[in-house]
């Protein structure tokens, strides 16, 4: 039964959260004349000697006081006596807990935000150097059109800065604090919570007391934060996976990101990428976890609750260490611009371009385009040569409107370059918007 | 392979959001002057025409056109011809699609919003009722505290309207237009994408054309914030079901939220709340689902992201139904008050008062008062009576100082008056809160 | 990158499995004359030493040897010198690591089974004792018809042979040694991998070496198998917490299975119940990870599949302490004999014997006889008596063939005596099923 | 509340196995004297009446009448009379639907094996006649050792075999009738249940008539043994997508199994396994489901459990896509082997055969002989050739002991050839292997 219903193995990791909240809470009760000024010091005192001792790592935790709270509040009174006890006036560790889990993933939230924005920045850097560096885009793994590799690493910005948001959102409306619910019902001392939850940072206190203590659903949202984070960069994982497979051989990791192996010094696994695919699975899984946990239970607390901890933990520690492996990465990461630009002009990518310029010039249907491109494709494949490639005699027996103008639009570069409409893949819009996100991220 | 892929089996929901979306691109297309505005004129009255067609249940769909922006951009080219051929330009299925499942979202925001505000009305209205009706507030499904059954109302309030800013942000994070992203680099086309964003009522376009095409977040952010707000719809479910007990007795429905037998017609199951609990699963699982078919997926489009409807459609619809059973229950069910005021008396439920009194009055530290706390109600369990039933000689026995006074705080009507810090469970809190909340809502 | 590689903080759990395997590899290689018997003899001895250091807590684990393999293989060589290196002859970490994670699923398989067992002999126990016991069967919440206190725990009992039944499919399924699938092809040494198999208590070797390392799907089944386990027991968990509420007082669990609070001493929150409950989360969560880190992973091993081991790890430690305290909830609660006999005849329960009996009787159809029933039930209802409190009178008003005789199947005793046939609740057939049970279990 | 209620939209699907339990139910009641032969002939005509309408699709199905039961019994009633009010004697709608389910999930498992066995067979038949042909096989998605085609379609073989295992012990499992639990505590009815259970192909009636309609764990083991499967197909799905990139340029799939555009008619995409890959997302979701559903759920029977059907049908059917989808492109792609032939001896590829070769012939410590491998194949890189083109000189200024036969072992077809330990990747060995699979298939 201890072993199932202890906490303190795991809810330690809360210790400066729950510390902050009694030096709070003590600096309340004295300020609204429920402790006096000496026994809130006495706490104040005896608190940092305990923060001391947990930092310095010889502070003695005892399973048999089964969770952070009273290994705390114990030494407390151990050391200060009587005000240690009072220290609990007008709170619970109902309340108290919603509180420490609370500060915790705000902490947690401000760390990753901070994570998020370093890998923002790396991208960044490495689109405005690459931002006119071609490169295949893909649709279904295959060539569509050409891009530039700075434009693929904005596509990644963009994800992260709505992951970004979502955290911002979490913390937003996590920060009311639940100090001052008690046990489920508030309490009759005349404690003034919009004092301690402005201590604490919070916005303001919690509006209701029942709500305090029984919800959950911050937690979960920032696990779905984290795992909708975890899947962004799962994709770009995915995608350095494959593209420093020898094959595409689109970049090149350095020995900090892969591993070899003693008889293949060759061959560069690229473990980092893999492990920030895999870790995935169990950020979702802690997501799962906790809306099962909460699923059907009836209000206010529930043992059941004690489950919310493990899971934050182990998501937040996880999207520490796969966010700091793809910023390494994307600083790592070498493309190869010669092998890029080759595959950009492969497979016909501006068989578009063409179509579109058979619309703009030739006035010809959208669908009719579509169609003639398809012959000069396959005219072209037939011949074994890129669209370029083939004459213009060649290409008026498929459409006899069509003049030397065309082979204007059938470069990689002038590709890329049409696509100059907002959000397109153009060199200078990419530029342009490096540029703004360099200066939004300083 | 037709089976699998054609999709136009579940995609015609999306009907109201193609033909939208093509207006505006057909009126922008003719503002820049890519197509000429009599082709504007006859795609608006065709599609005006096939729209009427889908209303009135006669659109001849059909399987092999795939999805259904074929079959209208068919239809409509069989209507009115050549312009039918021009609507296409500048934009390709990618955007396209990515544009209509974003404007169902976001229409299913809309309409689940409302819905949410309903249940939130419904609940502060049961809540301004009952601002006194006391009840027994429960931790771990026994009895800690008086509270009352507006407060609960009320703490419900307070969950959906976390749900509701969860679906608003969702909304405002996705409200970016994708159209113009064409297939994944953007167009060579004039396109004005900041006009056609206006029209559809965006904010404003995507910023990056890859990330536009391949990105499915917003829906799995939809579905976090339905199965969110489906896990708190489950508690107050697993609450009907529990109150609606005959052991508990706390509320009663009515035929309309119960199922009898014929045989038994007094056994009222509570289907319906059975049904809102259940359901939570699904909506879960839809978001496991999503979470996963983006997993590791390079960029840009794949074919997995046709995945990504029927789950959202499924969330969406459940919710609907959800929502408008709860709202349907929280509006018919009855607190038996009688039943409610016994059971929220009984269990010592006071005790907690009784341990403030002694803080509060004797200057005992709380811990200590908790201690006596502790033997007098061990005295009342084995005198059989509750707290109230004591004598003053019987409680001086374990505190002598304990005045006549304590009996002002025993009862139940006491307890909940006294709890009045802000979000505490005192009548007039409740009253106030709600109050707030009905103006907020109205 | 070394933080988010390194396996040696936790896959030193397998240290027992890594050396059993190693030392049946090592015995192998010298059989068929790869490696002499004086290097073998090496290297037994010298695990056995590494062994008795790990299990003595002074093994000096080095991060920097990055897993358990390294870490040992390491110390083995720095013990044994050239034998060391000879070890890994004819095998690789893959194959290696493969093996390592199903010996030990395998051996928590076999702690999970021996636990279910006594869960269900727990069950069993109390169901002989109790096979008389009559309490009201719910559905819905609801009481449907009465039943016995053995039949009901020997509901569990099925579901947890189920369970069992899983594990045991799991674990034979598993039970084939990927040893010699070496790095992903098999090797050229002449390798008996038939006797390394069963050295290690495997049925035989795995046929194909691919597969072998790439595969993780009996971690995934041992997951689910875990969760279903994990969801069973939630159920008997929420029907404890509902039991023990005061005002269902369907059983009492003694303070080993409850907490109180210093304040509210006749407080006993199920707190091992609800932890029960709850932890069904985390190991759906780990199932939910492990089936998405194999999502989409091309062949062979990649480093996602690292993630497979904290996953079963937590699952399997977290199914050891639910069982553990399922078990001892079993055992300690004290069924309120009296209560769930006045329970299980309230709420018209023996309605449906009463229709049973007029169809029997007087050859009613069924459903007109249901119609019959539902008639006499509110006749009841109105006079505030339960059915057998209706006259013979009154009830011949409804319908008047109804004899005398009716009576005799209107009592709770009556009700589960004649519920007889095959898996029905009548006593004897408990008494019967249990002692099926004890036997099987002996 | 009739939207949310009524399960006749989805059930209706269950018509066939509603009816077979109907007609051994009726058989069995004649059988015993509960009805009369009359009866029994009425009740038998009058549902195949119905069953030829469902068949026919003029089957006036009635939401009115909420579930597929109901429906039917209301018609049978309507046709045949009396004896239709008589059918229902001795079970009751939970345990009907329960048998229903069970039904339901029987037929489906016995339809997916039978689609996973023509898998088998088409990747076998593949595995065949490419046993020798040479590609790489991959760690991390690089080259690691060469392999064979053959050998790699057998991995698949092995791992649906398993999967194949897992629907035959839910199948087991399941097959036992719960037809007789009634409402949940068996009937008075002298009804034999073993008749029932026999006429219906179960191995015998369930034990206990509360976990009969209790229990749906057979639902989720279903659900669990097709997300497994489906993550096996969606591994091979990745690598046809891996494969079919011109990069890679392995295999080819037809036009059946890809998807142009009307643009770029070269481009294949490779729709069908993007979608076998992306519909493991929602199987995985509907176990996500079903666990959540059962979480926690007090006995007996509740209307959460309404919400298995959605997920077994969908999940069911998705599998069925996937599988037929599956075996189609097995069977459908052309392997380019002299591709495959030169990526496999890319890539120092034979670099473990060096290794293996230095420790059998000079009898190096197998971990010096991976280090001089090691310094040979950077060598070789430096001289920008494979291993075979360094000299004997050049090999000897590394390791001096080093002679002529070692070329024996550098070439892919030695490599391949010389693992031919047991489950290795020799091509006898995967011929053998392929004709066992063959046979035990036929």
């Amino acid at each position: 039964m201890q072993a199932i219903n202890a906490s303190i193995g795991f809810d330690r990791k809360m210790w400066r959260q729950d510390i902050r909240g009694s030096l709070a809470h003590a600096a309340m009760l004295a300020h609204v004349g429920i402790i006096s000024t000496e026994d809130e010091r006495a706490i104040r005192e005896g608190l940092a000697g305990i923060a001391a001792r947990i930092e310095a790592g010889d502070f003695p935790w005892d399973e048999g006081l089964e969770d952070i709270h009273m290994n705390i509040e114990a030494r407390l009174t151990e050391a200060v006596g009587e005000a240690g006890k009072r220290l609990h006036t007008g709170r619970s560790r109902n309340d108290q807990v919603a509180l420490d889990v609370r500060l915790w993933v705000r902490d947690a939230i401000d760390g990753l935000t901070g994570q998020i924005e370093d890998v923002m920045r790396a991208l960044t850097a490495r689109a405005e150097e690459h931002a006119a560096t071609v490169m295949p885009g893909f649709t279904h793994l295959q060539s569509a059109q050409p891009t530039t590799f700075g434009h693929h690493m904005l596509a990644y910005v963009e994800m992260l800065s709505r992951d970004r948001g979502r955290l911002a959102d979490a913390r937003r409306r996590l920060n009311e604090s639940p100090l001052g619910a008690a046990a489920l019902c508030g309490t009759g001392f005349p404690i003034d919570r919009h004092m301690t939850a402005k201590a604490l940072g919070f916005d303001g206190p919690t509006r209701n007391s029942l709500d305090s203590v029984a919800s959950r659903d911050f937690a979960a949202e920032f696990l779905f934060a984290c795992a909708m984070c975890a899947t962004h960069l799962s994709r770009l994982a995915e995608e350095v996976v494959i593209w420093t497979n020898p094959y595409f051989g689109f970049v090149t990791l350095s020995d900090a990101y892969t591993t070899g192996s003693s008889i293949m010094p060759q061959k560069r696994n690229p473990d980092a990428a893999e492990l920030v695919r895999g870790k995935t699975g169990r950020v979702m899984g802690a997501l799962t976890g906790m809306l099962t946990v909460l699923k059907g239970l009836p209000l206010t607390y529930g043992k059941d609750m004690q489950e919310d901890k493990e899971g934050i933990f182990d998501a937040a520690e996880t999207m520490t260490l796969c966010l700091a492996a793809t910023a390494g990465m994307v600083r790592d990461m070498v493309p190869n611009a010669a092998r890029l630009r080759e595959a950009a002009g492969a497979g016909f990518s501006t068989a578009t371009d063409l179509a579109d310029w058979l619309v703009r010039e030739l006035k010809m249907p959208f669908r009719d385009a579509h169609h003639v491109t398809g012959r000069l494709v396959a005219k072209a494949e037939a011949k074994g040569s890129d669209l370029a490639g083939l004459t213009l005699a060649e290409m008026q027996t498929v459409e006899p409107r069509i003049t030397e103008a065309i082979f204007g639009v059938l470069t990689v570069e002038a590709s890329v370059a049409s696509r100059a409409c907002y959000g397109g893949t153009a060199p200078e819009n990419v530029r342009r918007m490096a540029a703004e996100w360099r200066e939004r991220l300083a």
